[in-house]
């Protein structure tokens, strides 16, 4: 056989393959890594072709492919983070050094801070500024091993600024390696043009902006901060059912500051997740637990805004399907390093190390709908994978707020940080 | 004027001098950080010329310097960290994930865990892998920002083993661009060989160790880990004034976990700092205010054992000279990022963003007492310091764990993780 320009990866000191046994929910495992000791890898046209035990090479195979030795060090896929906010038009540094210096929210959106203050800029900006902004963190996001992403809209809230922002975000995504799905979240504020009537923001919504998105082909879900003093239940489960109608999956930015029944209506609404969930009630992790809507933490956020972190282990012990993603975003979490997040899991949010791991791995993925290619590494899936410049995956989380990321494999790209290792 | 090998740095768009007017505490700033819009920077001989509005340089001055453009990027002086203890055998990724786990101290104690693990480890080294490790984590410090640190001793606790780690020290320190200060930290544990009998332990350290020690000039510090179950505040009081009968500075590891007193202590003998302070009472905060030692945070320590974070804020408003550090070391805090504790100070210690880097910087070089040549940008000191791929200094902290480090200058070198820009 020919298999063309692919690549036998030798010498992997751990392999993480996190193939084990899918737990119960939507193709979400439970801590099973998968670990291959001395293993090999065997890669072509972008898909696994074989990975198992070196010895076990089949003799003679794999002759047409480059041979790469790592030398010992550990393989694990590429990281899958599923929740990010990576289109808009300005950073927001000044307003964070306001909240440092003691100013509190009322000040700080008295001075035009908050979503809104992105919603300013963004309608603003030129098209090429905020693929500039989306373009560098990709780059900086492809280093740091985070091989799929999901991106939302959110900080334009009229139609010409959302479409406009999907719209980039379709012409950048076939020029990167990585694989990115894509959220219309419309409902991430009010507008100030629709201050007080939420429901009529709903309506256009529904009726110039949804449809829009559905006919272009923008979008693969649809996802509403249901928060309190921004969209309550009802008014979320109005707009995503609006979404579902038109045919789109939905997620939910839930319970990030207050219980307000967000992951409740996650699962009757068979959302693909539940995010945020830092004031979850006991009951709704239940509900969660006993549902294929994935739990979605992101604990960078809780740190970057001073926060108690997510109850992380209460709902892994609960046996919900749990999500590690970055929340990437200029107001609440300006932070795209998953490895970062795989750290504060483990250090603050009750994580072993391995169920960390496949909190940032398989379960993104099937929080994204795509457990049968990306976040594991069988035959037949999709070959994303990093080598680290460790050789005990131990120390990845360990190893805090620096990555020893050696070289990030994705589609034809071969991105290598800092010391070249190939 | 022949200038020789040095360089003109132009186009600098925040030059962050941090020589403001120096508070009354050693030569610690309060959080004034001198900024200048629009900079150069003029550098020879390791040393700043001049530096000010790139409109003010002198005409005609510096044509031999070989001239750089950083094209609006910031510009702070390098980070000292003035507490690290990386001399060590062998990393502890195996405890860390146990703790993640579940285990409790006892069971990892059972397991062979904690400081004395690392002491087994040690005195097992050869010279070979302790210079290894040592090497490593100076060369990711230098890529991270760090121009100067201190590095302590303490994982041999014998005389042989204490002695070879800080005469590996000696011999890598002028190998490296970085300046090194080095402590003596045999008080770090009681080792086994001297179980229930401190004063026997701390009467050999006087004996045996110490004065050879000083003989061969192989520390600036003496340090002490003053807390319950280690040494008391009067062992770790006798044990300091051995120290500084033979001339030594002291510092101690005080109330990190219990408020023992040890901060009280630090003032009480004229340490240069009094560190960790997770536990400090408000008495010992007013105390320390008070005084010429400086609080040393170490913020990565507490989010990695998950601990609350050190009382910045406090301390502060006591007006208080206070340095942040990494604490890096195998057991407690495997992190050596400076740009990531001013991420935490003022994410989660109540610092401004001013402030944090004032501690990261001046008051480091405060703590280990190189105030005349270090953590600032003043004509006549060395110049150290970072070239930022950020245009305004605010991102240091505002960007969570991802380290926009563009150049670090340091003596003869320029080191460039990542995108090169010069």
């Amino acid at each position: 056989m020919d298999f063309g320009a692919g690549f036998l990866v030798r010498g992997i000191g751990q392999l993480l393959t996190m193939d084990g046994p899918p737990g119960p929910r939507r193709g979400a495992a439970r801590g099973e890594i998968g670990l291959v000791g001395k293993a090999a890898l065997a890669v072509s046209g972008g898909r696994v072709l074989w990975r198992g035990p070196e010895k076990d090479l089949p003799a003679g195979s794999f002759r047409n492919l480059r041979e790469i030795d790592l030398q010992g060090r550990v393989v694990t896929p590429g990281f899958v983070d599923s929740h990010t906010h990576p289109l808009f038009g300005k950073t927001r540094q000044g307003e964070f050094a306001m909240r440092a210096a003691g100013a509190d929210y009322e000040e700080i959106a008295a001075a035009g801070g908050g979503i809104l203050n992105s919603v300013r800029a963004t309608r603003a900006a030129d098209d090429s500024v905020i693929e500039a902004n989306l373009r560098r963190v990709l780059s900086s996001m492809l280093s740091l091993g985070t091989t799929t992403l999901e991106a939302k809209s959110g900080y334009g809230l009229d139609d010409e600024t959302e479409i406009r922002c999907l719209r980039i975000l379709a012409r950048v995504a076939p020029t990167v390696p990585q694989t990115i799905l894509r959220t219309f979240l419309g409902a991430h504020a009010l507008p100030t043009e629709y201050a007080g009537d939420p429901s009529g923001y709903l309506s256009f919504l529904k009726t110039e902006v949804l449809p829009l998105v559905a006919k272009e082909g923008l979008a693969d879900f649809v996802d509403v901060f249901c928060e309190k003093g921004v969209f309550t239940p009802e008014e979320s489960r109005r707009h995503l059912q609006d979404a579902q109608g038109l045919g789109f999956r939905v997620r939910i930015h839930a319970d990030e500051f207050h219980d307000t029944g967000g992951a409740g209506l996650a699962v009757e609404l068979g959302a693909m997740s539940a995010d945020h969930l830092l004031s979850v009630s006991p009951e709704n992790i239940a509900r969660l637990a006993s549902s294929d809507t994935v739990a979605t933490l992101l604990p960078g956020t809780a740190l970057f805004l001073n926060k108690p972190f997510p109850p992380g282990r209460a709902l892994l012990d609960a046996g919900a399907a749990v999500a590690l993603a970055s929340d990437y975003n200029p107001g609440s979490c300006f932070c795209e390093s998953m490895p970062f997040m795989v750290n504060l899991a483990v250090c603050a949010c009750g994580f072993t190390v391995e169920e960390a791991l496949v909190s940032a791995t398989v379960n993104g993925a099937a929080a994204l709908g795509l457990s049968e290619t990306k976040g594991a590494l069988s035959p037949g899936m999709d070959a994303d994978f990093i080598a680290w410049n460790i050789d005990d995956y131990r120390c990845i989380p360990y190893h805090m707020a620096v990555p020893d990321v050696g070289a990030v494999f994705c589609g034809d790209e071969i991105r290598q940080p800092g010391e070249r290792i190939v």
